[in-house]
């Protein structure tokens, strides 16, 4: 497929109205790629935002099957791309060519799950009270109740999930299940990809024969382009995930409207990993060489990279910061997804790394090329991390800190001083079990999910699953961004009153209540 | 009980530290009553949202029963203050006792469905993945997920419901029943209407053997208290029910946090009803008859009040507002709640009807004394409609406008310029329901209920009820704040990922999911 650097408006191709044009960077060379991207400005936000409002009245009202059929045909358009796609992928971002192509397998597993749940219907969350025409004092009404997607939805694609968490990641999936057009701001670090997926949305969305404002790809590298799409009156619910400033300014923007709309971000989070002394005394070693694996995995650039470690002092932890250390200081650097998260990477690490409190355990094999991230480990005593909260910053990239506690009740206590987070992890054996359960309610209170006995950085895509959690983990506690549950975010309730049968939504008739 | 103008903090009562005391007015006499009451300030904010956040850990985690326990025991005590109860609310309100009466009835139903949920347990939306150990590439681990409360809830009580959405009303019994202390702002319109309530359920905090900081109550006339409830950073969402300008403060307030928190605000919607014309011909009076008394109950001082109608012009609807008009013409002159209410439906309506384009069809009877509303029903023909955002503002209190339309695609127009509303009505007989069809998809897209042959202002606390809608009509369009589906607003999901059984929180172990 021909890569032109044009905005996807509805069905249309458009060369972006900004005058700065913006490329590519290879981030394992820090070349600039050849390709030329437009910018959109103001007046392509106004017709995708128009054309993704005339949209929604008719995309909402498709049949369950006519929009998962909708999803999978995403999914065969993404495939039908071939390699040219993850060659793209791998040019823009620097992962790994497996990677890519086990992302590129969740994105279509991602859309063919939303498909299924359209089908199923249950996100519909029918309700329905019965008249009781004979009640004293008064007969109630008959009432009944389902869920209708929000409106227009701005998606922001993710730097680090150039396919997942991008142009058909998540966010969109759970938008388009909803019943809400997508306009998509496509993050410009990976504008080749960007294109070659939106391109295939928008094939989608012609074979599917729905409006065309169904989907629109933005571009630019500008930071005002997805300003002016969350400011955009038409648009009535925002998808991101990035950088907790990057989520917070969106936040700010959605909240100054005239009319305030709802801002789902995945921010920021340290995950931390809870090694219960049961656990250490048998199996440091083992635990070491997962947790490594786990930081180290995709130059750290996960969400729920592990970047803080809790255990008390001991023998055990001994042996498991030896491990570690040695994993650590034999895991080959790796190329970073930008340049500026690199940047930013080097930062955050020589400043920890200059502390006076920190004992630099490990890092890394040196790099070969530019841009490549060292692996960092860290030791720091919990009196010290509690007592600096340049510990509590999430260092994107594969860094962690061991704080050592002196006993469980400081581990509690560095607990109870976290902020929130996406995910917290207990290794543990039988015998930590009573231990660990004391731990449970305050973490419930702090993370979206706890693990016991694996590493957070894989994230099933599930109907139980919960990507989020408090802030600044994400926005808004009460939801999720993977997973099936993810679709609330999008839906809002609607009330039938004794409504006559004919006039009621198919799914509120007494025939498909019957069912 | 004697009613002493304490602040309630947990379970102390303390005399507010701010200087000024405040009264209530009996707005019949317009007359400070006796009763003098204490403001809080910010040592008795502080004292309540560190009381709750100890709470929190203690009052999720008890059991449905115990919980369910507690909202009924709430009623108990309600019940038990009996007459002096209703004589306060009437005296402070202005409202008959028989509209208090009911009211309370409502207030303790309310309690009563949100225990029987508790005790469902549905609320808690598990949702269970199981291990499937020899999937390929890589296992999946066992994934369950259920809901827990946010945190501590900051409610407000509202000046037109002092019992129903006051001290103990639907956002206090949503955030209890999901396991949220709650730090009442009480409305300042029924201060001792509020220190009996809060007090009753004080009684039942102690009685269930509950954390004290289940529940505080704070009262004061100044405004800057619900702004400082709100900032502190214990509290973790808001419940308010009142003006546009007001919800509009405290979301601003919540957006500024440096952990921003969700408002769930009821604020603004004038609730359109059309009339089509087959029921117009078949029944203009009986219509009229019922808009009326639907417009004029409780001095209209109802969210749902009809302030809108909508219709095409000919005979039916000269018909209809013929009759409307000699029902508003003999509409007794009703005590409106507070003096400022009445003030600011004077001016409204004074506004309205100095409008050019404006026909006053009706004023109902002159007022008899202090702070009495006329009723007050206008004609303005749908061109004057559309280009004049005067019409589109909430009159609090029984006034309503009639949109005379010369076609049923005006109708569509008029409906389409709309803001978000909580209601749209249609009064239609069965040659009506093909036009009435045509109108649907578009009121969904504006409000949150829709009913057939009845007026919104009965709204009936059931679990099908969505008593909430785009903005302004609310903050939030994906919740209710009337019905069991209004405690989601207070609950986020957890998971727990590859638990022992023995570590699981008991609705998620495996005996409690074969039940």
């Amino acid at each position: 497929m021909t890569i032109t650097g044009h905005q996807l408006i509805g069905s249309r191709q458009v060369w972006g109205s900004q005058d700065n044009t913006f490329h590519g960077v290879d981030p394992s060379t820090g070349q600039k790629l050849t390709l030329t991207f437009s910018s959109a400005g103001a007046a392509e936000v106004e017709q995708a935002c128009a054309l993704a409002a005339q949209a929604f009245a008719s995309y909402r009202q498709t049949t369950p099957d006519q929009r998962a059929d909708f999803l999978e045909k995403i999914c065969v358009n993404i495939l039908a791309l071939g390699d040219e796609l993850i060659d793209h992928a791998a040019r823009e971002t620097g992962l790994p060519r497996a990677r890519l192509e086990g992302e590129r397998g969740r994105t279509v597993g991602q859309l063919r799950l939303f498909a299924a749940t359209v089908r199923k219907g249950e996100w519909q969350g029918v309700r329905v009270d019965r008249a009781i025409p004979d009640r004293q004092p008064l007969p109630r009404s008959d009432l009944r109740l389902r869920h209708i997607g929000i409106g227009p939805v701005a998606v922001f694609g993710a730097s680090n999930f150039p396919l997942a968490f991008s142009v058909a990641g998540g966010d969109t999936a759970s938008a388009l299940a909803a019943g809400c057009p997508v306009v998509l701001k496509a993050h410009p670090a990976h504008p080749a990809t960007s294109e070659l997926v939106g391109r295939a949305v928008q094939q989608a969305v012609a074979d599917s024969g729905l409006h065309e404002g169904v989907f629109s790809l933005l571009a630019g590298a500008s930071i005002e382009l997805g300003g002016a799409l969350v400011a955009d009156p038409r648009i009535k619910a925002v998808g991101f995930t990035g950088s907790r400033g990057g989520g917070m300014a969106l936040m700010r923007i959605a909240a100054a409207r005239p009319e305030p709309i709802p801002v789902f971000a995945e921010m920021s989070s340290i995950n931390p990993v809870i090694l219960f002394p049961g656990a250490l005394a048998a199996r440091a070693d083992a635990i070491a060489g997962q947790f490594v694996a786990s930081l180290t995995m995709g130059a750290g650039q996960f969400c729920t990279n592990p970047g803080l470690v809790l255990a008390v002092a001991g023998p055990g932890l001994d042996a498991f910061m030896a491990a570690a250390t040695a994993a650590v200081t034999n895991a080959p650097a790796a190329t970073m997804l930008t340049p500026a998260i690199h940047g930013m990477f080097s930062k955050q690490t020589a400043e920890l790394a200059g502390q006076p409190a920190v004992k630099q355990l490990a890092r890394g094999l040196a790099p070969t090329g530019p841009h490549q991230a060292q692996a960092a480990l860290m030791l720091v005593e919990s009196a010290d991390f509690l007592s600096d909260p340049v510990w509590h910053n999430e260092v994107f990239g594969a860094s962690s800190v061991v704080v050592r506690c002196p006993d469980l009740e400081t581990v509690a206590e560095v607990i109870s001083h976290l902020e929130g987070q996406l995910t917290a992890t207990f290794q543990l054996d039988p015998s930590d079990v009573e231990t660990a359960r004391a731990l449970v309610p305050a973490l419930e209170e702090k993370v979206g999910r706890i693990l016991v006995n694996g590493f957070p950085t894989g994230v099933e895509v599930a109907d139980a699953m919960v990507h989020g959690g408090p802030f600044p983990a994400t926005s808004d506690s009460r939801i999720t961004s993977v997973g099936t549950l993810a679709i609330v975010r999008f839906l809002r309730p609607v009330c039938y009153q004794d409504f006559p049968d004919a006039l009621l939504p198919d799914s509120l008739r007494d025939a498909a209540l019957k069912r």
